[in-house]
């Protein structure tokens, strides 16, 4: 476009000859592009929602860990999304997306002159077939950022910045690509074990949860977290409003995230399917939180605010294997369990003394396998033994180079603070930088 | 879909025989597709920004509300969500849209096993006159929910969670739903009275009102928000950024809560239409806002930032009930009459000695009652008869049934916590959780 | 609509004779409307989406500041779109598109009562060669607004409510529309330079920064930045929560500013242009924001979190003058570009004791230029000579007017608070009253 338009407000509420101006040029689209302009807009619609999940990852961390470690973990996440960008597209969507020859070249080629070129075909020679290139890879590129959103939350407030960092290069640009290439870039897991998740309950979010698992395991707890006696402290969020706002930005990002799945909104089926998605998602995520509430009250006699957010998102984790197929019903119980999932495994970890700052392993690990699993209640495509096999593989995969690569780290350049640093906060010791310098800490 | 695209970007990056891929499968929906795709997606991303009003709801009562009853706020507004997500679907739905005949096993079929199915017919076999019934209902549903939210806000800072909770069990599955059908669920109120409503002034904005009216005439003021001399205590929010934040979130929202009350994308009136809604929301919603700074420092000396929100709130639901017909100019001036119903109902309220914590009355019933009377002076097809006789039969209802169970409520379980709760903050008694627990309150 | 849909859940979920039904009347829209439909819903969703940067910047300012001036920053912001609604509409809009005749009386014909007519055609007779007038209208008048958000931030802590929100009446209404015409009313710098700013590096974003740069020069530096000996005090910002927020809600709007100034989504090859913005403007911004956390380590020995915040939106400013030439890997480069600029120039306007409080005048300004000069690097149409004379005529406009109106609201009405208001902060003395009351300041 060279100039914006022309006709101005006066103009347009004069009298003006409609029909001439109609005839003139129309918009009409040709018949071929009416598919593809739907479902390509539809990627950039749900592509932004799963977007603004980033920024709900954001402000859910930044409000359940202690005030001493806000800034670094808002620096954590807006810089793993910008890596996940950067990394995705050299190297991930590629590897993800083999087409017919899985071949190193192919893969390497990202690193060539190729990704000069533009994204996609330009404008004037798009390929009808499907959406358009660029509005795939955006809605693709999310959920990769999505995965690494999910470690930085469970190894806030002790792990040491650039070592995460260089964690999440390979997490996004090697482990969640080849991975998800299993199932989505018609790989073994889709061809050989009738493998079904729809928006990824196990190729995003339990991918998330292994790499944070590891990461947990290898990286302890934090000072003061468990006591010899065997207690646990229960270190608080800092702001619970930021943390309720980070689980509806959530809430609302997952409509795209498990809409978009659909892949296509070219015919009525396909509308009437995203719209089933979106209505089995909401509920899903109201059950689990409902859940979490009542299970709390019967259990502590004091309804708890951080497990009713994590069950929210425990029920939407839930529901992203299968959100289609299910009823409204089915799918209110398939998050209703995942939101009690949460409330007995936030104390089962402690009890293990595996120290998850903001409950991710409960939320993405658990509740994705359960999601996973119950797929095959209502899709009858599904087998629990596939889905089984699938969620093993996968997790095998993941925590094995997960933990090998935290193990590295370690050795090469320490994952962790000092102890000094750690009490003192992550933001004074590492940044130099306070999140609320202005209020006086209790 | 059981895999997603194969399209390596390196793929896409070559020189492709485009045609030829074109020809062997594209994207070209039936004809008689096209206008169901448009309309249900316009309600999913309407819908969606309808949602992201519970969102702002928490954030401007969060806001609003002083620090030691913040996390009791949060609790109640992701609860009441989830409960109207359910109770509409359980119950509400169908009680709102009884078809041709309004019979009771109707109601009930809904509790029965129909509810087990999937929601509107399979993606294979959509009723093509309307939008699929998965994106209506994921529509109506936040319209449900949003009339819960302004209840809450009123009540804030003495009443018990649970009371509250089951009252908005009843609101979202019964009272809302029934008064609903009375306009748009084709009944008396629309074919007798010829009563307009477009998004909801009286039907949405009103209901919540007079059920928070009842509730804080039952409830009584917080302790110290009246001396015995006839002063008002102030109680200022604890966090004017995060009530600025909801307010932008409701604006936002709002475009989806008016423009999708069109309910038919399908032709080139259809989407003129909604975007006249889309400008005419915002300019209302600018009027409010501008009127409320300006009366606040001709009358205070000082604008007020809080009414200035409920201002451009004001506006906001002066315009829900006719934002079609009006010009740019009547737009403005609607939405600035309800700015100034704002600065002057907060007072005289408090001189009522009725304490409503956020304004929630002034804003949704008060501006609500003017938007639905000024509906005539732009749509000729309104009498305003129709309009007041509406009003008052809805507020009738409403408020009578509301009164009726807060004082069930408050004989069977107490509505109210007791003055040390109260004094203590609902955080700590009611909930053992503070949301910003590591700041001195001064 | 009178009322709204009747078929309840139920009566879905019979077996309903659907091709019956579809053929009662289904929802085939008239070819010659689909693309009129898609244009118009388009600039719909990209407008809300740019709307929702106004709660961005209101949140990034707001955490910026220090907190005894929040609530006046959430004031300024609030208003200042309120101002550009209207003023946009009153006047800005007809003074930016002329039409084929740029008369006076066209202007004054806005205040006339043609202002006084629905926007746009009555959707019964839309024009279809283009979006509908009130979409369009929708999507530019929040182009507008961003021009005063910016102004907002660099001048916060110190300049009064009131000459602040007149100049924003003469910017929104007079000095964007004017300068706007210029290229996108098809002005001189349209046709005679060949002048390219796809969604307005210069347009929008240096206009808001050289209005910016005038204010701080003839407002001065607030009261303790820069000591006599020549040391800088750092002034941290009160709330970095949520100024990460802010960026997050900035870079989610920005698809809709860069996307929606495709102006068109009626083919295949349009909505494939959107989708290459939307990813080239994500890969830019993730390029400013680790270009900015590597160069202040690499500096400073420590990442700075509000300049990765600020390396993210300079990103954006710069790939804003063209986001759909560049490859993802020319685009990340340009969005890097503009994070260097950002990390050098802030220091570098401290030098010059030009006290700008968030930064916006980099990355505005700055990083606007940068983006304007880089267009030619990627599109062949653009001459640097043209581009470089565009931002020349441009700044010399905006800043000589900008700079006029403040020494004019200077002489009259006085610009700057008291020096015990400032110190005391704008909060109390201006408007009596405090964003976070409870919370003792250190």
């Amino acid at each position: 476009m060279t100039f914006k338009k022309l006709t101005p407000l006066a103009l347009a509420l004069t009298v003006l000859p409609v029909a001439v101006l109609a005839q003139e040029a129309d918009l009409t689209p040709p018949p071929q592009d009416v598919g593809f302009i739907f479902t390509s807009f539809m990627f950039l619609v749900t592509g932004f929602l799963v977007f603004w999940m980033a920024a709900g990852f954001s402000m859910l961390e930044a409000g359940l860990v202690r005030s001493k470690n806000v800034t670094m973990q808002l620096m954590k996440n807006i810089a793993l999304f910008s890596l996940a960008a950067l990394m995705y597209y050299l190297v991930g969507y590629n590897l993800m997306y083999p087409g017919d020859a899985w071949t190193i070249s192919n893969v390497l080629g990202a690193f060539g002159t190729a990704t000069m070129e533009p994204v996609g075909l330009a404008g004037a020679e798009p390929d009808l077939t499907y959406a358009s290139v660029g509005s795939d890879f955006f809605f693709q590129l999310m959920f990769c950022a999505t995965t690494a959103s999910i470690v930085s939350g469970t190894l806030a407030e002790r792990i040491k910045l650039w070592p995460f960092l260089i964690f999440t290069v390979v997490l996004t640009g090697f482990i969640y690509p080849i991975q998800a290439s299993w199932k989505w870039g018609a790989g073994f897991l889709d061809t050989n074990f009738g493998f079904l998740d729809f928006a990824g309950s196990t190729v995003v979010h339990s991918v998330g949860g292994w790499a944070a698992l590891a990461g947990a395991l290898i990286l302890g707890p934090r000072i003061g977290k468990y006591t010899k006696d065997g207690r646990v402290n229960p270190f608080p969020g800092s702001n619970l409003t930021l943390a309720t706002l980070g689980t509806f930005i959530l809430w609302m990002g997952w409509f795209g995230f498990n809409g978009g799945s659909q892949l296509y909104m070219d015919t009525a089926g396909n509308i009437a399917d995203i719209s089933r998605i979106f209505a089995n998602t909401n509920t899903a995520a109201a059950g689990g939180a409902l859940t979490a509430m009542l299970l709390t009250q019967l259990l502590y006699k004091k309804p708890d605010l951080t497990m009713v957010l994590n069950g929210a998102l425990a029920g939407l984790v839930s529901i992203t294997a299968e959100p289609l197929m299910p009823s409204l019903g089915s799918a209110t119980l398939i998050g209703m369990i995942g939101g009690a999932i949460v409330v007995f495994a936030v104390p089962f970890l402690d009890k293990l003394r595996i120290d998850d700052v903001v409950g991710a392993i409960p939320v993405h690990l658990m509740a994705g396998i359960w999601g996973t699993l119950a797929v095959p209640i209502t899709n009858p495509e599904a087998t629990l033994f596939g889905q089984l096999a699938s969620v093993a593989i996968v997790g095998a995969f993941v925590f094995g180079t997960s933990a090998a690569l935290w193990l590295l780290l370690r050795a090469v350049m320490g994952l962790r603070v000092s102890a000094d640093d750690e009490i003192a906060g992550l933001d004074k010791a590492e940044l130099g930088m306070e999140a609320y310098p202005e209020f006086a800490n209790t």
